[in-house]
């Protein structure tokens, strides 16, 4: 092996490609020659990217090219919050990853209220990663040609889809068309992946039977009909991955003695914040911050944190009941997994054993749900801390004014 | 001090607060303290969350409340990337925090296209940090005094709200009802800070005033109109944060080199899926996936990744023209900053230096608009290498039915 | 029979109720005595109000209450069409009833131009009227229990829903929670009707045999996530009433002779304004003005014209071939019939006559489903004549830029 | 003048054109050759379409190209409203145009309702005709500068656009960019009209200046960012017309007497149905059926029924008090005007007198915006009803539910 210095030049100049180092020199090596190429490219110090703790060799290959360190996430933990669901059940701590002062605390005093209560209700509605691909046709009579073409051969397309996977399964498909586009949405059980990979790669077989059989020709394995990593109304109303409700019911006297408010302050504030300003706002959420304890946990959990932009689809609502208020996240698409992609850092599977969801479930699937739904309650308790942190300050002030 | 074991008892037996530590012994042995309680808590091992190299004495008060280690999220670069902005000027690597395989490859690759297309041209269209909250009125007559008088007293509006802060400025007051009850959303200059903290804080003030001029009941510091991590219309259609455009012009000769497609196929992809199948997904977003750089620069560069939601919105444009494409990003809402919340961790630090914009700028928001055009450099790279690849599959199956 | 006089003095004086008329005077006695008591009360003349000449015995009776008479609105004719649909073969005059002068010949001009090209290809891909009740229930693992119940005892609701109805079909149920609400989205085949009574009197049913079996308690036959009359993604993504497209493949000579520009031109309006505009709008329609065309046919075809709403989530597309263009439009949701409501006025069926589709059809659906291929290929030639005026002023400017 | 059959045979061998009548015969004729021409064609009976009873001389030149008659709309009566806003105060009829069975009964049923309880409470917050033509640049740079010079020359776009109209006014521009592409959404005070019309020609004046300054080519007069007939995000932010409310106090012994319903079960299908079910359903509109009112006077009231779009953006709110609910309805968009288009039609010139709103108000505006408040009203009334009905049902559920 020559010496860092020799390498650096040859990066200097041009005879060696910065990508290329992890083919000639160990892992560690090359990322730390490419970190000190980029120092002095830039005249930088990266001293603690450099000073990272985990274990490179599968990471460097796997989860990011060009690596040249970590980044470090302050991690913190709420709990213990106890979750009712039919694959999360019992008392968790959930580690939070983020550098928002206020937002652990925030989480640990809504963990506080639910297990005061008895606990998160919480279940699964529908459970399916998608992936749409797009063809075009020649003309509005082909393109229906190709939509009758598939939904008359559901089984031939899912079983060529199938084939390219272990335990996959396709469990529906939904066409639409633009124009002469036809696009095609699969939905996928995909175990205990998240499945992006696993339904793409069905996907792509699926379309190349379509295209055989029908002519129309395939323009992307993704026209955004699927939608993935944008905030879509499609994946609120078909759902993305788990598609998962948490609810608690709290009484009066806790709402007031651990928010500080009462249940009128608690629903007008709801009402007019998460129902009417979003909707004179038009956002696809209707919640408060949903988007960052699914951030924070998404991060910690080796999860794709731009996925957040799935989970900040959650609808929040509270109502009134006898005695006190039934408060509820829906989240129509929280796209989660307990193998590959980032679970198999080591950080991040610290904290995937924290749940106990690290790797698969003995039943296909267990793993990640149960995440969906420890996930799902730590939403609820997010919503609820801050909407009565805001709730208390609305009655603070409506004392201050009867004070007056 | 006590012994760990002990402070563990009293965590145990209650009579400690896990939040308290931190209060009590020095910042690192809290940590460790706590991180030992979980541990025995949940009978796991926090081993890789526990062996951080930052420091943490000021992170675990002010960013991440119950901290007890660090994540660790892989870091690669990309580059070099020329930006022409006004802000950006040279050549840049990106840091990109991601465990997701094959994204920094991506980024490099579209880098290489705008960099030898002489880069990308770069320009911020406004700059505010937006805060909205929420009154509640006694009528539809009460609610249009409350509008009125807003509508009518912004200056005064403006020094109490400005009295709050060191430079912050409010550019402007949009007001909206819903019934009774009345929105005003607030738009500062934040200068190089991000900017939500100083919004709220002033917004509170403006509130007072309002309160007591009108009568109108003051029920949500934020009532859902800003739009904060939700993605919303409202974010989109009047900014939030940095709007920000990216473009860049690519000859026949590199589509074909770079991206092994051509024009024609890269425009077929780019219409019938950031288009057409977008606005059949009613998405607030219409690009391949912009997520995925504002997630992963967002999280090297200490920014706060629940606002990749507000990210999500890019709008991506390809163009004809006569000897190639016109390629371009738009993103209306890029909520960035430099001094404050996570860019005060030292590996976030790092990549902050790498770019040029750790810190205060020279002038006032100099740094964090630097930082967005650069940004929205990264997100056009990323665009194009994804719809270039998507393209080239595209192209290769055209060949292959041709060929047959 | 008293003297209208009597009646009025009645009617003014309390004992009369305005909307028993009917009962007890015939009805055009009914409407005359009705229609001078509101011109006495208001001190107007309502004479051209009161020149109806259509019969109005039954239209008094059952689509609208409190008749005075009748409002005429302009009907002019543009065509002569040519429609190669499955149902709709041949060549139409559109009748369109509307007060907007140009719009009549701008059709006009649009039909021209598909008729010289051979006609519009046009397709329905779907056919279903839905109706979504929403369910209340106590928890969130109740609701599971309510979705899951419904899923699976999909045959047994499908036969109480079509209890009620002759023809009437359940296609399909769609159902989704928001907290511990429940939506169960029916979708029905309605023949020629249009079917939105009959959907809610099966749904009715269906909707009783749900809470008697699960406990939920039906809160709305309508919950919204129908959606009717109000501009919904779930009605473009999953279609209502017809989803239908039009295509049109114009050559270069066409463009040119009728429109007065050429393709790049008519591209760039399209992409820039229908795909652009729209998007940085968040628009849920992408067209120029399909709500014009549809609004005017459905007003001369006894259609409910409040339906619009859907009819304007029309996406219109245009794509350049090898000697031209293709030009499409993609209208996800257009509820039409030809029996029921509206189709009993006398005017209204001579418009229905003219386009053949006056009554059932000889299949059930047959008639609905042919006007609703025609009003598809009047929608596309609305939006040629419209994007083909803008771009000629465009390629006129242009021109001008380039003379200077 | 040769005869009918003459001129038939003309039409038939392609010597005359159908459009071309007019110009020929007097107008009464000219419907009468075409119609019988239309009538051979297809073989049909246009009798009642040509029994129409208004004068035509006008309309068939302004409002209807190649006119053969009128539909005739069923107009039934709701009433008396007591509204009080600041144009409209008094006690109204309101006239409905409508073939939807039980609509103007159900609206009665909710002006009885606002009546007693002292009348609806009006208000206009906004009154802003839009246009948004669309730019293309040829750089992001570019476009820039352009939107730049837009924002910095407010007052010499206002000059030229403001010349082309007596009393039109430019309240301002909105300018966003997508890519290349630049938009300026400009806002017009249009007096009584409806101001479509106005505001095109005075924003095309606007582009003229605009392009010659910057260099920058006018594409399309509408960008699809105004947004015109299609349900869009900026029309509901922004407004677009008359953005208006209207609000009433119900006390629980009327909305039992009444409704035959309680406080708890209306708000119960409120919220279950307007917000939440709209949200799930990602609509715009957070309504019953706004859109049924809107379009029954838009057709009796002459003005333009495609903008029943705009209407349907209706947001309801249903709040409660201490002796009841207060109920509003607020609409972000409602073009209307009492001057021009449809307004000239003489049965829809009795509708606008029977409301005193027909022509020019004594201050330019004052007429439109006492139609808009009027219309509000009614909206009210019949959101207020359909609810009511619903919860109605409900309750009897319950009351059946709790029986058994």
């Amino acid at each position: 092996m020559a010496t860092y210095a020799e390498y650096i030049a040859q990066l200097q100049n041009g005879t060696k490609k910065v990508y290329s180092l992890e083919g000639e020199v160990p892992v560690r090596d090359a990322l730390d020659i490419r970190r000190a190429y980029i120092e002095a490219e830039t005249a930088c110090s990266l001293v603690h990217v450099g000073a990272y703790t985990i274990p490179v060799d599968e990471v460097a290959l796997k989860n990011c090219e060009n690596m040249i360190g970590t980044i470090q996430v302050p991690l913190g933990v709420a709990g213990p919050l106890v979750v009712n669901g039919e694959y999360a059940e019992g008392s968790f701590w959930l580690p939070l990853a983020t550098t928002e002062g206020a937002l652990v605390a925030s989480v640990n005093r809504g963990c506080s209220a639910i297990t005061k209560a008895g606990g998160a209700d919480v279940r699964i509605f529908a459970d399916a990663m998608t992936r749409a691909p797009v063809f075009s046709t020649h003309s509005i009579s082909h393109a229906k040609e190709v939509y009758d073409w598939i939904l008359n051969h559901k089984q031939e397309v899912a079983d060529v889809a199938e084939s390219t996977t272990r335990f996959g399964k396709l469990q529906g498909i939904h066409v639409v068309t633009v124009g002469t586009s036809v696009y095609a949405r699969f939905s996928f059980f995909t175990g205990d992946a998240m499945g992006m990979n696993m339904a793409t790669i069905a996907s792509e077989k699926a379309c190349e039977l379509i295209s055989k059989e029908t002519g129309a020709k395939l323009v992307s394995l993704s026209g955004n009909f699927c939608t993935d990593k944008k905030p879509a109304a499609v994946t609120s109303i078909m759902g993305r991955g788990k598609t998962v409700s948490a609810g608690v019911h709290l009484k009066h006297a806790d709402i007031e003695s651990i928010f500080k408010t009462n249940a009128v302050s608690l629903l007008d504030v709801h009402i007019r914040k998460n129902f009417a300003g979003s909707a004179r706002a038009h956002s696809l959420g209707f919640n408060a911050h949903a988007a960052n304890i699914v951030c924070a946990m998404f991060i910690a959990l080796g999860q794709d944190p731009a996925h957040v932009v799935e989970g900040s689809l959650c609808i929040t609502t509270i109502e009134p009941t006898d005695d006190g208020v039934y408060a509820a996240v829906t989240l129509p698409a929280l796209p989660v997994g307990t193998i590959g992609g980032g679970t198999r850092v080591a950080t991040q599977q610290d904290c995937l054993s924290l749940l106990g969801v690290n790797g698969e479930g003995d039943v296909p699937g267990a793993h990640a749900k149960k995440l969906a739904e420890i996930i799902a309650a730590g939403v609820l308790a997010g919503e609820l801390s801050l909407l009565g942190a805001q709730a208390a300050q609305h009655l603070a002030r409506a004392h201050q004014t009867l004070g007056r």
